[in-house]
């Protein structure tokens, strides 16, 4: 019989999302904003991307504490011209801010053909697909970024320099499912390598640094992700810092690095960019096209010793489908850190679909 | 005395821009349009990127002379709705069809915040930093994208799959030159791996695969440039070909792969995005916050064996002032191309700056 510390509880997906949104409830975030948060962080684990999921509670809860995060902040919105929007997220949890901003940019876009919505000042957006996906299932096309904190390296410099700055890319199909990218600008996101870093794995090269700066295959050692195609991944992340922070007047990088307590205070900001693929033409012809430029990847002869040839977004959809019916596999640490602080916050027992699973 | 073959001739800007809109004015491109293709090729060489310079002057010849481009066509413009437009190029080359999307998506940026243009069907459009620097000049930030012909591989398959998809993004600074990012999807581009197939010298693994799809660091045999960053390249290259060919309702890819004439026969489709700083705010505090986070980049440890830490761009910059003070370096089969270009077509003689320099 395997021990209790390596194996894993499954999960369902309802269930998940009552826990989550009960402990957020508990803490002072409005009914429908830990609903609202909830749904983006189990969506993560669903997809597959567990270090975006329900993983992130604790760090929710200690940013609530430090008062870096508002519990029960509102965004607020302006809108300066027809077609963009910037929502000041006053701090509140990035799942009130972000989905506010899908609504504005869309909103943008219905009007102008085109939206963009700026947002200030968050925290944690947890995984950005979920944000463009929204679009997508909305029929429109959406690309989003989010700036946070330097972690990551600069081609050419020593040490963490600039954000792992995501870019996510929805684009509505037909027959097909929406095609999702979904990207940090590192080679390896920091997950990846902690999970790495957890198995004692070696790093493949090129993959990170040393907290000073020196590439390490050496998981022990290994601090600061490095940008993928070096200059490629590092201008990427630069000039999403300029336009996600810059346009929303709330810049991280210049603080960050001169090194004040308030310049390294958690926050993120974002943008959002929905394309009304209706206002370009039919958009059934549009989405057919999408599927067409599928079938033809798809139909490409797979490199050796790969089965099949995959579309973005297409391993986290399956994914989704599998969690959905056989539940969400959550590690013996992440549960703990839920169920206390469901406990200690007196959030109502939840019925739960536990089976040990393998690791 | 070096063979004639080895050495280069510098010619200065402005005589080779007069030598190039020459031949195309002299091939049926009305005078100012011939302006325009001159002055975006020039630039290319004038930035240091040769590969899109005015060594394409032969294929442009060629693409006229097979009727997959026509020297004299007018892009027309459809505005659907307030923030976007459709500029279909007729077939007209590039630079001619790339101008007027970018004065579209300023114009709609102007009235909305942001403006979109979607070009449809155009030939080789040079250098996108080109067209986002044009909106920089101007105050705003601008982000461009083409798809073209697959050339490039795709994750986990075999052969020329996808293209390799530029994504230029441009943000305007203060003190600073414009931050310009212009970077293929692909490790390395297609005119570095020539270069080094040229010099016999032998490829860094992982930029290249063999005709057969093979990984190759032998230069005689690459054939298909890999994307950078496996899936992250991939994958941007497809949506950047679903959103620049979709919304312009003229998709490259399934017809390619299809095999038919029609499908392979060479065109391009883009997009511009223009986003008016000044709409999110007081524009200098902007360009201000652009400046602070160069200067906060380039103030970190530079890496071993790195000089200064450099923003996207900065290079270029550099190489225009050097190039616009000595001239433009060119190679011999280049130079002799365009002569004989200028001399069969009739086009005047003109002033050269001619000397030679080492290879």
């Amino acid at each position: 019989m395997p021990t209790q510390a390596a194996s894993k509880v499954l999960v369902g997906a309802e269930d998940l999302r009552a826990l989550v949104s009960g402990i957020f409830a508990a803490r002072g975030v409005h009914q429908a904003d830990a609903d609202a948060v909830a749904d983006a962080l189990v969506w993560a684990n669903l997809r597959g991307i567990d270090s975006h999921g329900v993983s992130r509670v604790p760090r929710y809860l200690e940013l609530f504490d430090k008062g870096e995060s508002a519990p029960s902040a509102q965004p607020t919105v302006e809108r300066p011209r027809a077609a963009i929007a910037i929502v000041d997220a006053h701090a509140a949890p990035g799942p009130v801010a972000m989905n506010r901003a899908v609504a504005e940019a869309m909103s943008g876009a219905r009007e102008c053909g085109i939206g963009w919505a700026s947002v200030r000042g968050t925290v944690h957006t947890g995984a950005i697909g979920y944000y463009t996906s929204q679009a997508a299932d909305a029929g429109m096309a959406a690309v989003g970024v989010v700036a946070g904190m330097p972690t990551m390296g600069y081609a050419g410099a020593r040490g963490a320099a600039v954000a792992t700055s995501p870019l996510s890319v929805a684009v509505p199909a037909g027959r097909h499912e929406t095609v999702l990218l979904d990207m940090a600008t590192a080679v390896m996101a920091l997950g990846r390598i902690a999970l790495l870093k957890a198995a004692g794995a070696e790093l493949p090269p090129g993959v990170a640094a040393t907290r000073e700066g020196d590439p390490t295959t050496d998981p022990a050692l290994a601090a600061v992700p490095l940008p993928v195609g070096g200059p490629k991944g590092a201008g990427m992340s630069l000039v999403f810092e300029m336009l996600a922070s810059g346009l929303a007047s709330n810049p991280i990088v210049p603080g960050y690095h001169a090194g004040t307590k308030e310049g390294r205070r958690h926050r993120q900001n974002a943008f959002i960019l929905a394309v009304d693929v209706s206002a370009f033409g039919d958009p059934r012809e549009f989405t057919s096209t999408v599927d067409d430029t599928i079938d033809a990847i798809k139909a490409l002869p797979p490199a050796d010793g790969v089965a099949e040839v995959l579309i973005p977004g297409e391993r986290g959809h399956r994914c989704e489908l599998e969690r959905l019916a056989s539940g969400i596999p959550l590690g013996p640490k992440v549960w703990r850190e839920l169920t206390e602080a469901a406990s200690s916050l007196g959030v109502p027992q939840f019925r739960t679909v536990q089976a040990k699973v393998s690791d």
